[in-house]
């Protein structure tokens, strides 16, 4: 018999943390063969050049696609898109899968979907049916009407990928990928310096007693704003002079904003107990948080993995919106004082237990199986 | 005050037939500027050159855009949308207009809907809500959820948009501009010789007693079947023995097995009572249908106009699929004998009264009315 | 030790048989690996559908890549060109070939420049320095200023190629691999009926008692002219009522004019002698040649191969330029008094022998042996 | 009588100092009416934003193309260039010009050269004919073959592109552009504080007595060379403790070799005679080079505008290889003690006279003369 082709596209850093496991698990299954293709700022230096911590996680990439435009503004993150739809075509058009996995809700991951479904290859949706807002709220939605097959993180997911008109058969919750690291996070006692393994920039902070995390990325049709918002997140966790380990944000409209802000900040007011990375290992990364007294920002880990790990998280703004909370997280506006209040209180939360809403952990392997028995087909009807 | 510039794309003859008259409301409505863009096939000779029909019929074009890729199939398909969505982006960051109108489910129109949400321009999506199958029903709902706010033909569409979870309040039923026309040929007695106007190839067929009227176009997911349903079609209809006017399909991956089952027939077979049509007028392809005894194939012109003209349909397969019709429409599958005995039962129906189901014939000034007065904005969030 | 990977790109079938004996050559070499790249119009059924006689003739494909936008006039082109550069870096990216291989001067042929070029990737240009007009004189020379290694096709180029400021060290007469196949045929005694084996459409002529033979390809920048200058044609042939196998042209902007021009006449005309054709495998049009009394049109075959084989050629207007010609050629301009003379001349004449001017036979072989011995380098400096 | 419509294609801030002269005489003519398209890096901050210069010297753009593909590497750069070619394809289809003027040898301006030469649009090449190394030096005889009027800098380059088989009617020397600005320069008392003016980074060095600049790019074909090369200028002016300017590289392959270097060494070495610039208003440059004590680097304007100036130079490495020289310019390797010597030497020269062998300083005006009168065509033939 035939092995089936999946074909998963990733385009980004987070991309690749949340189907890390996923990936693993298709890899490995007797009865399919994995096809990654790595595409977009996965592939960039500025963004953490993922592809180099792919490679060395052992996996084989079928092909590399460069199509980010300079810009970083919303004319080059349609351009990007529409570049990546005519490489991805040709790319699927030569490997000719026999299904091809989409993921979540990145601006160019549109050019997957129509590029997979165009060519009447059944598209498989991670991660469809949560509710944000901006433009991932339209992307996602797009992509779930594009797909034939959607494997969604959570009950809640679910349900709103129903209402959408998808054939309830179509619709499966296998828990979200980045719980199966974080289980594996929660059950290991790992532990490690940062700074001696990453560098970074930035003062030598004293970590030991107890440090916080922030990780916020702009907000993309906000583009404005992006340095105001940063700057009220950097004036608060600076007036509390807690040690805090604060990551670069991923490629995005606007991140010049962002990146602006950080950089003009740092050189203007030398912050002396914030440490800043550009980018860290996964499982790193997990580890860090679950010895954390909170996370800071607005970043789905502190959602998810948060959640599953049981770690306070104050999550700032409106780009994790309406997606499903845990009771771990508390959310402000992008202000100061509010933002500052709220580090307080998240860091003296005790007790927070671990949540399954977004899975128990074994969804890279669920996913896998049901890649391997499930049919696919590239044709349907909206249900109503 | 400045006036609203309102762009609209138009990508292929039938696009431009079915807004024609919103497109002339907005040119005229003192608060409205047009931004005409054509694209796609409206500017190839092979598809009937609409381009031309266009300026002929006094609109200005704003800009032209090439994006047609060679090949027609799925492949040439996607890229042909990638590719027309680098264009439009750049077509709409230089033109900057306040709202871009994106027409109905065409593969290609998808890149409008991207080019203008990926860049914060709000975006309207004409005649979203309806139910077909194969790409189109995948294109068209994903074009609602890139969509701001919804002009939608029936009210049955209206509750399927609102269905997908859009903010009833931007889900407007204004009916389809294609009726307008239809309401105008309704009233008037003109009549026309199509032969001595158009040419066209074929016998000099005597129509004065009556004539029937065949448009089948390819359905795109069944490629390698295009061939086989146009044969039945010309085996039913060139067995009865009618006069018969017919038209030529538009593009879409496929034409070539439809158009080569048309010239391979006519080649072997020289039908007597039939003769083809590259393309029409629409006003002029009204009247003919107005007159005709039946429309048999797939077009939505059987679902739409004829609703409205009160002219009987024979439509085959499942390229409408479940939109909705009035009573003027039989549904057969594409077999010879179903087909022509169809055809048989259609012409011979009488008292066939018209159906405002698409309409009362005001759709274009409707439109143009709600785009100069309605909040326009960029950003929504699924209603549940 | 690891053989050198030679990535060959054919964008078109006339371009396939040119390069044929190479590509064999390069196959089956001990040090070299054969990387093809099918793309634009050898992907085409429009245009014969090369990729199929080079599957059936055995080789491998390494990437398959569809370019070209419809329309066929210069603005898409362009387009094409620029698409196909997109691809191409991709495909070379991936490929990683030790050198790529353009051939002669399609417009379509400096994206293949380009790619590689930029990339660093040693460039070979093969046919080089002949001398034509429009714009593939303009590509045919830029190709050179691109190139590190320039595989010619006579000496007459040769010398063109060093004026052109290359260095004589880079600049090889390997003859044309084109003639490679000449040789073989004439050698052989292969005969054959080409309406039993290739069908085409037309009249059942009699070619018993000898037949000529015409392909004439519109003249890219004289758009307009081209029906103009195949209806003389026509005419010249009809008239002379000799029996004739005429082809259909290949893709190039103002192809439509010439097959319009092709298609109208046949329809209005009904010429009694002439049997036409859409193609037929490289050494079977050979086969047919060599039996003809005469070629006619503007084909490069009439330059190169009939000069090999001996065989009288008409040579219309100006797109063999100033191309190196034998004695077989008679030049004239596009009216059809000079054509009809021309071809009454042509097959009168006797006793053209065989010339080597651009080439022996051996230039596949050639070609191979110094792209697995040469030394390969991407840098240059014109010599004066 | 109609106005000669002349479009102008800037893609870099440096193109835009060098042509800006002729955009001001083009603009005023009365013959003719500029379409001045602004394309790649000169519409990104990153690479100083030039669009925003050119819009505050009253220059009204018609059309601005994102183009630039992120990772600054070879790959990038060829779709660079394949998207802008189609992107220019479609300005100039829908702007029309009468011609199009391409400038110099940037590897993104060949996608200008194709764009207009297969739309049958005459082609004027600014600066052909001149001698460097690397793909410029490809590109740059590439678009000499592509392009049919040529308007050189140097009496020396004219004999170049004739010698490429160009016809010597369509080769004029009007000098270059830059040198225009030179005179005004040159002719004025004016001067500035650039650190009050533009700020940088670095430390406040004082000026007052003597001051050296520096311009160094990287090189593109030995992308992993550019950061020890870049290194050998840091340590060689560092340690001469010389007061200096430095100013970081526009966008090419290997810029962040280059940037990443000069970036480390701050760090590192924190150089306390270095100030650095990002980017600077031409004028302004001007006026800071003609006050300097020498220019080191591998910049143009070492070789142009300072040979007008009588400007000392110290010109590192192969980039400006063959160019032209006056007697101002040492040429040494990249090697930190060759330097370091060449630059005290430099610094001790006296009474360069200043040289016109780029100009008389009225280029700007003559090529729009030229522009105005000359005959215009689009086909040519090689004159050997």
């Amino acid at each position: 018999m035939q092995k089936r082709k999946i074909c998963v596209v990733v385009t980004a850093r987070p991309s690749y943390s949340r189907i890390k496991t996923a990936l693993a698990a298709i890899d490995h299954h007797p009865d399919l063969e994995l096809q990654l293709v790595i595409a977009g700022s996965a592939l960039l230096d500025r963004y953490g050049n993922a592809v180099d911590f792919i490679e060395k996680d052992g996996f084989k990439i079928s092909s590399k696609v460069f199509m980010v435009l300079e810009g970083e503004n919303p004319t080059t993150m349609a351009k990007t898109t529409g570049l990546g739809l005519m490489e991805l075509t040709n790319v699927f058009y030569n490997l000719k899968p026999d299904a091809v996995v989409t993921i979540a809700d990145r601006f160019e991951t549109i050019a997957t979907s129509i590029a997979a479904s165009y060519q009447n290859i059944p598209l498989v949706h991670i991660q469809g049916g949560e509710v944000t807002g901006n433009i991932d709220e339209k992307v996602r939605h797009a992509n779930t009407k594009l797909a034939d097959l959607h494997l969604v993180s959570s009950d809640d997911a679910r349900e709103r990928v129903i209402k959408l008109g998808e054939d309830p058969e179509k619709v499966i919750n296998t828990g979200c990928p980045s719980i199966d690291l974080a289980k594996e996070i929660r059950a290991s006692d790992l532990y490690f310096n940062p700074i001696e393994k990453y560098g970074g920039v930035g003062p030598e902070i004293d970590f030991q007693n107890g440090y916080i995390v922030v990780m916020q990325h702009p907000v993309t049709t906000e583009y404005h704003e992006s340095k105001k918002q940063i700057l009220a997140t950097l004036e608060a966790v600076d007036e509390l002079e807690i040690p805090t380990f604060w990551f670069w944000p991923n490629v995005d409209a606007g991140s010049d904003g962002t990146s602006n802000g950080i950089r003009s900040y740092r050189e203007k007011m030398k912050p002396q107990h914030i440490h800043f990375f550009k980018n860290m290992e996964p499982r790193d990364f997990l580890i860090l948080l679950k010895h954390s007294k909170t996370l800071i920002g607005n970043s789905s880990v502190g959602i998810r993995e948060c959640a599953y790990l049981g770690i306070p998280v104050v999550n700032i703004g409106n780009r994790q919106n309406r997606r499903l909370r845990a009771q771990n997280v508390i959310d402000v506006k992008a202000k100061k004082p509010e933002i500052k209040f709220a580090i307080e209180q998240s860091i003296e939360r005790k007790n927070i237990t671990s949540s399954n809403i977004y899975g128990d952990g074994e969804a890279g392997k669920k996913i896998a199986d049901i890649l391997a028995k499930t049919e696919l087909s590239f044709s349907k009807t909206i249900t109503y």
